[in-house]
């Protein structure tokens, strides 16, 4: 080993769901939208200037923070925007856990939490969810330097409802809690209702699952103005533009038009509706979801042998082989069609 | 102060030069090229597929690691890529400076280099530069935790030759030794020539400028394999899809027109050339900058109240209220034309 190979940081690094760049499969491993963005995107990227290009993109992303605002009814002000909600929540861990206490989250949640903890070199401790995968309010009653749990949890699809969110906020105002909204808009109360209740309290969306739009990576954040000021601070000592002048305006363009979005998350909730009915059928148990996937145990056959039988049909679902989950498959919702032919190919293995 | 603000980090954010909005200002503050980029850019930008919105990026942004390796002659594994090369640069840091001992760069240099040393917590020093602002080789020989700087320098334009980069890289094998190559294509030998020789050097190109790309934040780091897997370790554990769609494809189509890039560098060359000349005769003195821009200060007037005349003309150049470097303005080299109204209204002004 060479002397300054001494300095490099040992990461575990995160392994992504695969990106197959094979024509003709059917992906339902990594959760994206199967309909593509509204016909408005297009329009916005005809409208894109050549000679904006040459130019920073406005560091304050004013524009897409102003949009943001608007639909939800607040202001610019309470808005950060960052590259995904991934680049969003790990500002997050920068700027509000810097406690020598540890922040809590589910031991059952995204796997990104305790990567970023380590990265950021932020203490965690996780917190046990119920048999039934369920998160346990009273677990976020003790000490802690910060807290945050994704509103329905990955990958098991549960919600809680707003009552529980608020006890956990109410009873941890010393600490900044985080609810990561990714899959909120597939049939959960946001907690955004709560944002003007409580200073500690930021609500993280995306624009990567119901907002059709994970190409272009924008996620942002929705708090009082004390939190989203603090994540500006630190955005700007890192890199002040990270904001590029296509996510700005496409970004925009997606946000306004509503309707598209309001018909393809209905779609995509009917779509999941009928899946756990046909998934029940072929013998699968799942948590009750309300995200854009189910996290499916078969009655007898192994997880991961259902895993391997759909990608030699080239259907591509998501198995984590750890501990607690491993007997699991997390399906993404796709199209009715793909659903269809996901069904198809189930019944031929568990048969 | 709440409980919660008590573990908000505080960091002293960087400001960015500004970016008005306001029409017919003739913007020489940010270093960005004044030509928009190759035609190539909107044809590609044309092509970009709605459907492909909804997918995640490559992760391995591996389309346009490819065609950078091809155009520098080297292979994917030594090209990593990220959101500008501040994002590079920052993830650079993250990576290699993780020393106890302090990374070293010039005490004039870019403004960036402690900011990111404080946000993650490496300790750091900084070397002087000479009289004239030039950097001392030999500054370098001590003790250190990693190096940084810039070649061509910035703010002042000054270029080191590649013998002494070797010698700064020969001298420190038990470090990383990274060269922000922002600036080298307007007339600077890229130190890109000695990666195969020396395993512990990274050299950092970016888009923003000689590639008219600055809206679609794109930087990228060429070195040893070794280098290149840890890079790109923590940034998979960080946040997977940095590098949006619309970013790799761009990206791609701007490498793709090299002879765009040869004649709009060589005209921001010739434009530089004529405008030392015009600024001498206007009694201004400056480094003999490689960049895209002049270092420039007056033997008379003060930069300040040159910085606030050419703003109330709507001409933005930029001036940095610090010590060592308060008496002077950096000025980006823009059209011939933008230039002449700058030179028209530097005569009114100093004269």
């Amino acid at each position: 080993m060479k002397a300054w190979e001494k300095n490099v940081r040992k990461v575990e690094p995160y392994v992504p769901g695969e990106q197959p760049k094979i024509d003709g499969i059917i992906k339902l491993n990594t959760n994206e939208n199967p309909y593509p963005p509204s016909e408005k995107v297009m329009e916005a990227l005809k409208a894109l200037e050549n000679d904006k290009m040459r130019l920073y993109p406005d560091p304050e992303a004013v524009e897409l923070r102003d949009e943001i605002a608007k639909k939800y009814g607040t202001k610019r002000e309470n808005v950060f925007v960052g590259v995904g909600s991934d680049d969003v929540i790990s500002m997050c861990y920068m700027t509000f856990f810097n406690s020598d206490k540890p922040i809590l989250f589910p031991n059952i949640s995204y796997s990104f939490y305790p990567v970023w903890a380590d990265v950021h070199k932020v203490p965690y401790k996780e917190v046990e969810v119920g048999p039934n995968f369920e998160i346990i309010v009273d677990t976020f009653k003790q000490e802690n330097g910060g807290i945050i749990f994704p509103n329905p949890n990955a990958p098991t699809g549960l919600s809680l409802g707003l009552d529980a969110i608020e006890q956990i906020v109410a009873s941890n105002q010393d600490s900044v809690v985080i609810v990561d909204e990714a899959y909120v808009d597939f049939g959960t109360e946001s907690a955004l209702k709560l944002v003007d209740k409580y200073d500690n309290l930021l609500v993280v969306q995306t624009y990567s699952k119901s907002r059709s739009l994970a190409g272009m990576r924008i996620g942002f954040a929705i708090g009082n103005v004390a939190l989203i000021n603090a994540l500006n601070d630190v955005k700007f000592s890192f890199n002040s533009y990270t904001m590029n002048y296509t996510s700005i305006k496409l970004g925009v363009a997606v946000m306004d038009d509503w309707d598209y979005f309001e018909e393809t998350r209905k779609k995509i909730i009917a779509t999941r509706e009928r899946s756990k009915e046909e998934l029940t059928k072929l013998g699968f148990t799942f948590p009750d979801s309300k995200a854009n996937f189910i996290f499916a145990s078969h009655k007898t056959v192994k997880a991961e042998y259902i895993f391997d039988e759909l990608k030699k049909r080239k259907i591509y679902v998501r198995y984590f082989k750890k501990p607690l989950i491993d007997s699991y498959l997390r399906i993404t919702i796709g199209t009715d069609e793909a659903m269809d032919k996901l069904f198809e190919a189930l019944r031929e293995i568990v048969a």
